[in-house]
């Protein structure tokens, strides 16, 4: 591979060497299709043989000038659902545009920043999924003055830790006034992890929405647990043992919607028809899932994105018009919900 | 960051530096617990500015002398599954274990390499997911000797590329030995399209399992679309709509089965009481649905890992054991298939 950052090769030398016109070389180079494709292969094999860099954006040319790698990292501490899958996509999109390249490390465990990874790593900056401020690995780029952007915070963040969320609250309160307008006064609630910051801004939503109707808010339906389906089962046999049922369950996330159906078809309860479940996130899971799970989007696509320009502009040295970044959460309405009869 | 590529640094300057012990330093390096906090902080700090690079494997070491970038590179064209999801896990978790990094790469359609890929890419190596030979990408990196390693192929490979895929007709044939070992005899097929070699093995598989139990073929019962939900729920409908029913489906994914259990609950049709139902791959959806789905388990985790230890081998210059290696398929028996009453 030839090491293109010696000189750099013009495309009027490539058109020369391929006997095209320049602007053929630069509909090449754009994937225009409007090219016949042997030309386009003759161009594209001398563009790589001359080992010619697209310009592309301003960040790709200060690359050029400045020994950055063109590499960025994205943290996560989980492969295991479609959640995570999701924001790499965001993060992935937005750096092809960027003409950068997504590095992908999972550290063996939550804390452990193993310093080979800094070390070893040439990379420009970091996206950290879910993390809080006492993690190890975010005091260690910030000792480094390491530009990276934090998406969906795990616990607290500094004010000065760049990152990008979304309105929890104002999805818990869309998913509970939903369900409210469909005619539901019991909903019981199960939830992630009590301490974290997301399940305490969607149960605030909750609430809000509750008091909005002039319900009142009932301790005994708020069920605590983790993100996971086996986790959203274990809470539904808990809330199918009160003495008095809901008619409606709000899901602190899709996996634990997942779960609830486990325990629902468990004990012979039809869900919509005898019981409505409302999601949170809006994963490849929801719309499979039968019924079809309603849920509150969280756009962790564009969260990924966001993060990612985010990113490049502190990379580039360039100030962020907002250190936090929420995206607006949205109700999607599928089969899982339906008016109490 | 330091440039440590200039000289090693050595764990003695590193503990002098830190005033502890080599073996202390060594304990760091290789995150044992019983090292103080404090001490470990410090010891970490002192690695990262002195720039120490862990020798690790065999490769990190010839990477030190060789001008390897410790970058791999794995292809996708979706980010759109668990399917996906899995293999980057056990690829990634793989090149952890080497010392080395992945980089994520997921090109915006199908058959356009960009110049810009190969070139502003110094990876040492490459992983493609589910290509075949005639994809433009793979040509280029052949043209340029450029190591890879195929997972799971989507069309025919010659005989020269190293690829890794899962047994697909035994699949096939123990998950259609599992209906007919619970009494049913009138088995539906839905399958991915027709073309693709994953579809033909795993429907073979199912002939040779309707052989051995003396049941007659029958291809009215078989219908092709592709590996999405929306294709498993359109299917399913026209299995529906057939003078005699089936008592059984077997979906050529999980996705499918998904999307069967959709038409199914549509049509009133409870999924293992009155239709059973079994997938193929065993992603992260199949224990989510309701009920959880039985389902062929491909490896695609170990697929991930066993591309990646090849390709180290490759990129190491050392010969492979095999050019081609399938793994094997496993039956996982969840609560989708019951004895046909």
């Amino acid at each position: 591979m030839p090491d293109s950052l010696a000189r750099r090769v013009t495309m009027s030398e490539i058109a020369e060497a391929a006997g095209v016109s320049v602007p053929t070389v630069s509909k090449v180079i754009h994937r225009r299709s409007d090219v016949a494709s042997a030309t386009r292969e003759r161009v594209e094999r001398i563009l790589i043989e001359r080992g010619y860099r697209t310009p592309g954006s301003p960040l790709a040319l200060r690359k050029r000038h400045s020994g950055l790698s063109g590499l960025v990292n994205i943290v996560v501490h989980q492969l295991d659902s479609s959640y995570v899958l999701e924001i790499i996509r965001g993060v992935q999109q937005a750096l092809f545009e960027a003409h950068m390249q997504l590095v992908l490390t999972v550290p063996n465990d939550r804390d452990g920043v193993a310093p080979e990874w800094l070390i070893n790593n040439s990379v420009d900056g970091t996206i950290l999924v879910l993390v809080d401020q006492n993690t190890q690995i975010l005091q260690e780029l910030q000792r480094y003055n390491h530009p990276f952007v934090v998406v969906d915070r795990l616990g607290e963040l500094g004010p000065d830790t760049p990152s990008v969320g979304a309105t929890n609250w104002a999805g818990g309160r869309a998913a509970t006034h939903y369900l409210l307008t469909l005619g539901h006064r019991r909903i019981g609630a199960i939830c992630g992890p009590a301490n974290l910051p997301c399940t305490v801004d969607r149960l605030a939503g909750y609430r809000t929405a509750l008091e909005e109707g002039n319900i009142a808010f009932d301790p005994s339906l708020v069920y605590y647990g983790n993100f996971s389906a086996t986790s959203g089962y274990e809470l539904v046999q808990q809330l199918l043992a009160l003495p008095e049922l809901p008619t409606a369950i709000f899901a602190g996330n899709d996996e634990l919607a997942a779960g609830a159906y486990h325990a629902l078809h468990e004990h012979g309860v039809a869900v919509a028809q005898q019981m409505s479940v409302i999601g949170f996130d809006d994963t490849l899971l929801a719309p499979r899932l039968t019924p079809p799970l309603t849920t509150v989007r969280q756009p962790l696509f564009e969260m990924g994105r966001v993060a990612t320009t985010m990113l490049l502009r502190l990379i580039s040295g360039e100030p962020l018009d907002s250190i936090r970044v929420e995206l607006p959460t949205t109700l999607v309405k599928r089969s899982s919900c339906t008016p109490l009869a």
